[in-house]
């Protein structure tokens, strides 16, 4: 497995690559890998002759307030899960290497952007676009893997790619969950031994509101947004950031239940912020 | 030469040519050829093995008030024009093969966007960075080429393509005049047999820069600001929507005269709105 650390070898790896006809595919992450990071690997493999993973913590989709210093890495333990997952590359450049100084060109993918995560981030997606299109113009895959825990996400980069005509095939992939239900993430390591049972509150509030479209057939989504409310905040040390109950393309809210829905959570359990989501 | 109507039909022929390691070049336009568009093929021609040109007069670039509708349109002259000048691909989509509906996606290049042109068309190189990615996405090409009458628009096409990682090399064009010094726009059309001398009060108030900087020694730019002003105004119909004077590369005022200096001007004369510029 090659290691790349700068665009140049990045873009020498690809170039070699496409003149032998190999279709390329590119895992977007931020490293410090999980079991779902790991099926995005496999579902690339599956359409790319040639798979690259670049590891690249964002600084331009945190807020000042965020956590961009502490963010989990363990470069080490990633390489190893990644040369075992037979991947062929990964790309893991320097911060310099990515943003020049006077860095002043923006991706803004409008709408979308707004509610849900945007709406607490306001300059969260504005990065992910940003860094997403400029990983694709320095390796200029076939196709691009993604998780779809970030829901909202997946479909800016869906939108993003459609609108700016970039040739390249985005596939969404299931999210990967603990054996009790926590959706994979890497903040997960943030929480404390104390906060991991209040972790399952998402994934919980989701099989509620799975529970009452489905069995119970209420139809509101404000009485879907109440229940889970309650459920969520039975569990100690939540606070809630969104529930969204809405159009998974649109990701508008709704009133009334439409199928498909999509049902969206972001809370913090402690000072960890965790999503999760569901299609029902 | 091929006349390529539809994004798949650009596509197949560039794949084509890139099968054959030709290099590709692309000058993006709004038709309506004159002097400068045949200057700026030639250059790209020296400069790729195949040269496409596009025709497409961009919606998003145009405000409400502006003179979408009414821009000069002749693609018979300009495919006649084209193939004289040696053109393998004219690229001239239909409105609705580029813009989607809903199409949601900018590209943003911010401060350089913020002052000159960008004053008066607040939402103009937004619709301008959006329509040139497409384009690269479309065709990416390995050179593409600019005129530098929009010096603002190529100092902010430039900065785009570093910051986003495409790997296209930018090369500006020098703006072509006509005998008198007038530059050469499409715009120029507009322009009634009355007020066409008033035109000339552009190219004749960088004469006067010129001059106040490099044979006077003006070094204060108010002062080159003010002479400039009395020039342009002794002209009748003309009115005056900026004098710039500044960096070239950051588009930042200055006050004092440093050397290289920007002096940009846009002048409406009746109705039609024309810009001009030159480095000192």
């Amino acid at each position: 497995m090659k290691i790349l650390e700068s665009k140049a070898d990045a873009r020498e790896m690809v170039r070699q690559w496409r003149s032998a006809s190999q279709k390329i595919g590119l895992v977007p992450t931020m490293g410090y890998f999980h079991q779902g990071h790991l099926s995005l690997m496999e579902e690339c493999k599956r359409h790319a002759d040639r798979v690259i993973v670049s590891i690249f913590v964002n600084p331009t989709q945190f807020a000042p307030n965020e956590d961009l210093a502490s963010y989990p890495r363990d470069l080490d333990r990633d390489k190893k899960l990644a040369e075992t997952q037979g991947i062929d590359a990964l790309f893991i450049p320097r911060d310099d290497q990515i943003y020049a100084p006077e860095h002043k060109t923006w991706v803004v993918v409008e709408d979308l952007s707004n509610g849900l995560c945007g709406k607490s981030r306001p300059t969260h997606f504005r990065g992910v676009a940003t860094i997403v299109t400029k990983l694709f113009n320095i390796i200029q895959p076939d196709v691009a893997v993604f998780g779809q825990k970030d829901f909202q996400q997946l479909q800016i980069i869906r939108r993003m790619v459609r609108d700016l005509d970039l040739p390249i095939r985005i596939l969404g992939c299931p999210i990967v969950r603990e054996p009790d239900g926590l959706a994979m993430s890497s903040r997960n390591a943030y929480l404390t031994e104390e906060q991991r049972p209040s972790a399952l509150c998402l994934y919980q509030a989701l099989q509620l509101a799975d529970r009452l479209v489905r069995e119970e057939g209420v139809e509101s989504c404000s009485q879907i947004q109440t229940r889970l409310r309650q459920k969520i905040e039975s569990f100690p040390f939540t606070r809630i950031d969104y529930i969204f109950t809405g159009d998974p393309d649109t990701l508008k809210p709704l009133e009334q239940v439409e199928r498909p829905l999509l049902v969206a959570l972001a809370v913090f359990v402690g000072t960890t912020r965790l999503i999760d989501n569901i299609l029902i």
